[in-house]
């Protein structure tokens, strides 16, 4: 026992100097396990995330394109949308965006809360409103139940549904990651190569924007500094959120945690390999042509961001009753426009 | 210790001959829990199953359309398939599928696992193919590994692709509903009113379809004995499979184990209220028509039919690579028919 006991005293003694040094100085910072204060609230939000009668059609809930069995993400271009339309931007991953200093790509919603609100009602996504997913979700007891103990009264409204959306999605960080373990004195858990790739993506200047818990998030950059990035995708970034000239073509940085899972990369989801990106993101961003070599480091390194990925119980969704609001899968002229 | 000892086995004695009794003589058998036998296979199936990788479009899965949030259904009158396509019938819940007679609503294909096969491959359901599937589950290292020590080789094929997704459903039944608790000798697990109308369901001829275990999915039988069923759907029902003229409009019966969550109803999906497909059941195979005391107090032992819903952990999907054939969701002239 004693020996057991200095032993431990010792293997900490060692990594600590490590720890100290690289939490202090190192551009990246681990990610931290959430903490649940209110579980009903959590266990109330998974529901409604993977609830599809928060759409139009019954068919499209949150985890439809941000499917927590994928990294929060599709894996998709951009996204299908009610009537299987063609959404205009590639879906970010849900994974830590509590980190996010905003959320969507140009930044239009402060908060999660306000977030969860807009594809809702968004005609190209799940084409629902907010007055009707209010409308179904009072018609179920059950769910009537849930809002009364963790809100006090039986009363649904859009700010207790998006509020519990959000509390529920501020527990989605991947914490764990072997990047992590090594940030938090692990000197095994990265390779040569994983740790050559680092050291590159700092040289590089990757993290002038990739920094902090998320590597992203903190920030809005111009997509294309040095070069232009061509694109067929229309979208024009933060413009349309501060109307200044100077925010055309910025985008929030992605987070690049979970990075290896989030394909295919950058707002028009154009490419599907990380290498491409890796390569791609040097040159427009930093001039930089990088050797094969240095991009196959850092690849490398970008794999071991991933972290612990969600782990519950698959939600039991409270069934509809006589009074519920029909879905309405399939558009009939009658239908549109009501 | 003795009395506590002697009331249990007091009580016991008094359970036994209700519990002998109904288990002998009741038209319905409790649903028995899955026993496990080979579990890498059913975690393999879990992850093929919420995969949607196996469709063309990447964006469905089994899961799309056999919900396991919400009864193993869509809790829509017919399916969303590729391309928003409207599909032909209501999808069956995949809940206690597997103590079937044969899959699909005319029962075409005989086993979980050659029904498996079938959406994957539909043009207006997942809208991949046989070989398509395969060479995208072949690109990802993850599973073949899984296969290796599931099959004793890194061979992906079609048949045991469909060997696991079949594997995992056969856990998907629903013990330890309040109706089974009562079968088992619980004589609490039922309201007065529950029972009343679990008496009236045998009483006026419901039993004579839906037996067994699962209720329903034993038999074949003509929708509208009595009286036809009126339907805009084209389904002609059996006789696809058969050929013979007598199997028009015939059907397998559907189980009746969690119809509270299995909404809405009959092949064209066409009923949302219990209620009306109770009281149409008994006016279309039976020739009753059910005073409403009798339609409530059915539809009330009908709700108890609700067991233990699948309670798993939400699977993790291995990333696709580079060498992963890319999803197509949006068609362009160029793609169609590739």
């Amino acid at each position: 026992m004693k020996k057991l006991l200095l032993c431990t005293l010792l293997t900490s003694a060692l990594a600590a100097p490590a720890l100290a040094d690289r939490l202090a100085t190192e551009p990246v910072q681990p990610i931290e396990p959430a903490v649940i204060t209110e579980p009903e609230k959590v266990e109330l939000g998974k529901k409604l995330f993977f609830d599809p009668r928060l759409s139009r059609s019954g068919f499209i809930s949150c985890n439809s394109c941000h499917n927590l069995s994928m990294g929060g993400s599709d894996n998709l271009p951009t996204s299908i949308g009610h009537n299987w339309q063609e959404g205009p931007i590639n879906s970010p991953t849900v994974l830590n965006s509590s980190l996010s200093v905003a959320q969507f790509w140009d930044g239009r919603a402060a908060t999660l809360q306000e977030q969860a609100a807009g594809p809702i009602a968004n005609p190209v996504e799940m084409a629902s409103s907010h007055v009707l997913v209010v409308d179904v979700l009072r018609s179920i007891p059950q769910y009537r139940e849930e809002f009364a103990v963790i809100y006090g009264s039986e009363d649904i409204t859009l700010e207790r549904v998006t509020d519990a959306i959000a509390a529920f999605e501020e527990t989605l960080v991947t914490p764990n990651s072997r990047f992590d373990q090594w940030l938090k004195g692990d000197d095994d858990a990265l390779t040569e190569q994983e740790l050559a790739g680092y050291q590159t993506f700092k040289q590089t200047g990757c993290t002038a924007c990739h920094n902090g818990p998320a590597l992203g998030g903190a920030s809005f950059q111009r997509m294309g500094i040095i070069k232009p990035y061509e694109t067929t995708n229309p979208s024009e970034g933060r413009i349309a959120v501060t109307g200044e000239d100077v925010d055309r073509f910025s985008f929030k940085v992605p987070t690049l945690r979970n990075v290896e899972l989030t394909y295919p990369y950058f707002h028009d989801g154009a490419y599907w390999r990380l290498e491409d990106a890796v390569d791609l993101m040097a040159q427009l961003q930093l001039g930089r042509e990088l050797p094969p070599e240095d991009i196959a480091n850092m690849t490398a390194f970008l794999k071991t961001l991933t972290g612990d990925q969600p782990d519950f119980t698959i939600p039991q969704l409270p069934p509809s009753t006589n009074d519920t609001p029909q879905p309405v899968p399939f558009e009939t002229p009658a239908d549109s426009g009501s």
